[in-house]
């Protein structure tokens, strides 16, 4: 078989298996793998071993490996291929491929219109076919669309077109705290020529994407105390203080009224677009209408001296994430409470420094504290964002192939998400990470009614078939 | 018997049953009468049934009475004694006695020494004997003072010294709302010639006092929405409104740096202290030491320009009593939510009318809300403040019995809480309220480990006792 009539049976056996494509995904997805709630620590190890089990079964020797947390997933391709040919007299490069198994919280429950655990294949409002489940895009469908390629490949040829270690954690929605000591630890056994992630997303549901930036991400919890005790606040009610009067205080000076934070020292470091880029992405046109209009929303609430793509990938951000204190049943309290606490995080681009910029909100937090009040930090996780530099081979390969894949030129862009494994590898592991992935703005990740559409699914499988057999032909 | 030797048997009676006393309060105290928790409606009823059955067990004719929510209970003394001499030649008074058998809820339950419900009688830190479950002061520990002071003076005369009707809600915790029209729709029945009510504090553990003006209540509830879903932060953050960062702001701006309510128009029509009553209460001397420390707190935090006793008594304040938003769960996750939303209320003075409060508070928050985002309103309850105004015959009668029973001179004081039955009584039914308690800023009502003093207990069944004997020698 030529190589390009290898790739079209591998394309056809695609389409023809979609069906049990589907049905594999759906068996992955029924599996409660919440990271960040310990009482599913039992349905994470579930998920690690169905995975390794069926990646086994596509001639992988697949391994679950414990960590300190929920266990990561090994499985390196057999028959080492260094050294072999790749047709053309040079060896064939080998990759390391990442995604991962564990999924967000599902609350609030009541929010979603069917339960999170029971994927369903429906019809979006627009007609799109789209798969309904917690982690139906992050990660869990995403990284099965390359392990599906993977499946095509070998059942038509009987082998994978490069050497190819898969290597799946189960602690990314919680920080990879555990995960990076492994790649530490591992670090011989993990060695390869560049990594791929697929965790990002296309441009639009038509235009695929290479993401070639992500933004970083610090993340603080702040709990402020006052008194000892809940209090009545009719007794001590001007009196005493209000822990959530000093937080809402703090937090509600973070903007100015143009949209910048007010934090001293935030934007230190923070370089403006090339003219280049910024020109390009002007003419990218970004719009309210397109971006925010699906989300009931109109006004870029950022900067606003920036465009809104600015906004959304290259400028740094802020976000509570969560607030709580006091009485949040129904019906009214008269309480004062001892207590309130908030979640925070931030999104960094180039030039910030993670530990910077927590040391900042600190000092800024603490300035405003009132005698009165104590305040205690969590650290969550940190990560510095990221420019992706690295051989250009394999990125104009995996271009090619997602262009041809979808009819449609695949754009190089910057992602206002944070991947924080892709600095670790860079700096554990030395690799640089080629970014592909199929998710779409209103995938609903980290809310109710995630979704994955089934022509990203579908044609996900396609682009990493093609992407494979398309590197297979590089030189290392 | 003289009046003398009766109420000596009176007393002593009530020294020699008093285990049995606490062991009755400690019945009521075991029912979860949790008004604000539709989950406890069951209990709520059996709450009034017990009470009813065991108020008919000394001679009243106790009926338990629907509303449109919780029962109320009605019972009045036997042998209608309107016209019957008091020994003087003229006719006795008729009291309406009102307390409350609902309680608040008990979140955060991990808070408590003990389960709410289980009452003990237990050791405070600095030795005070104290009975330690939820609503041991509010309300039952209060109502159940005049319940056993009633017992006593039946067991040992065979009957009451004077025309008592005794009337017990089930929604104070929750504003009431149904008993109002309750009381609009009983108001023949309820004639007396004037109320009392145990629902409020001594000055400290052994100096009695009688409340004679009561701040007022504005509570209400904001919701603020922006996505139509929870958003991912990395997707979107930058580019889309966050509501919890427009709560916080509208929230953090409420107070000034000396602790002024900035809301317009919020002070309007609130008076200075006459300057015989501000110098009364500055040989008071309510220190932070004192009042403050208890808590763990040193500086009070309401308008700088104010003694701290004004800051608790007889100025406005407002409270954020509960704030909600994005996750709050362990751990972390990049949501931005689309709804965040708090409970706040607002004490009042005299002179300020609760419907315009409510309106310029409304006015404030709407002012701020961005283009992108709505607002809610929930208006859990009002009502103005109160400044009482009646006969002084009874209340020195009953300062009177009060002194007497505490060895120490009883004082008149401003309450810095809310009981907006007292403006009920006074609009439907045309009575004055005598505010009589036992009740102690350190009883933690509201919070975990509500207790009441024993000595309360004992000591305000007592004054009871004596304030019914000193108002039966009153004339009508």
């Amino acid at each position: 078989m030529s190589d390009a009539s290898q790739l079209t049976s591998v394309l056809d056996r695609i389409d023809a298996d979609f069906d049990n494509s589907l049905e594999r995904l759906f068996a992955l997805l029924r599996i409660k793998s919440i990271s960040a709630d310990p009482a599913f620590a039992g349905d994470c190890k579930v998920a690690a071993d169905h995975l390794a089990k069926d990646i086994a079964s596509l001639g992988f020797a697949a391994e679950v490996r414990p960590t300190a947390g929920h266990p990561a997933i090994v499985a390196k391709s057999q028959g080492n291929s260094n050294g072999q040919s790749n047709g053309k007299g040079t060896a064939r490069p080998h990759v390391l491929f990442y995604g991962h198994y564990d999924v967000q919280p599902v609350d609030p429950l009541n929010l979603w219109h069917r339960p999170p655990f029971e994927p369903v294949v429906t019809d979006h409002a627009d007609g799109r076919k789209i798969i309904v489940a917690r982690g139906a895009e992050d990660d869990k469908g995403q990284l099965m669309t390359f392990v599906e390629a993977c499946r095509a490949w070998k059942t038509v040829t009987g082998s994978l077109p490069l050497d190819i270690t898969i290597l799946i954690e189960g602690e990314e929605e919680i920080g990879s705290k555990n995960f990076v000591p492994f790649l530490e630890a591992n670090k011989g056994e993990l060695k390869a020529d560049f990594a791929m992630v697929c965790d990002t997303g296309m441009w639009d549901p038509n235009t695929p994407a290479i993401t070639t930036s992500l933004r970083g991400l610090v993340y603080e919890e702040v709990k402020i105390k006052a008194a000892n005790r809940d209090l009545h606040s009719g007794v001590f009610g001007g009196g005493a203080q209000n822990p959530i009067r000093v937080l809402t205080r703090i937090l509600g000076g973070l903007f100015d009224d143009d949209g910048h934070i007010t934090i001293p020292g935030f934007y230190d470091g923070v370089k403006d677009l090339p003219p280049d880029i910024l020109a390009q992405w002007k003419k990218l046109n970004l719009s309210p209408e397109t971006f925010l209009k699906p989300i009931g929303l109109s006004v870029p609430a950022g900067e606003k001296d920036r465009l809104l793509i600015e906004q959304v990938s290259s400028r740094p951000t802020c976000d509570v994430n969560g607030i709580v204190g006091g009485y949040i049943g129904e019906g009214s309290k008269t309480v004062i409470p001892a207590e309130a606490s908030a979640k925070i995080s931030f999104r960094l681009v180039e030039g910030q420094v993670p530990e910077k910029i927590r040391k900042a909100f600190r000092d800024y937090v603490t300035a405003r504290i009132p005698k009165d009040c104590k305040v205690e930090f969590g650290d969550h996780s940190s990560a510095p964002a990221i420019a992706l530099d690295w051989n250009m081979k394999p990125l104009a390969a995996a271009k090619k192939a997602l262009t041809e894949e979808w009819g449609k030129e695949a754009l190089l862009i910057g992602s206002g998400a944070s991947i924080p494994v892709v600095a670790d590898f860079k700096k554990t592991l030395g690799l640089d990470s080629l970014l592909v992935g199929f998710g779409l703005d209103d995938d609903n990740i980290h809310s109710p009614n995630e979704k994955y559409d089934l022509k990203s699914y579908h044609k996900g499988i396609r682009s990493w078939a093609r992407i494979l057999g398309a590197l297979s032909e590089l030189p290392r």
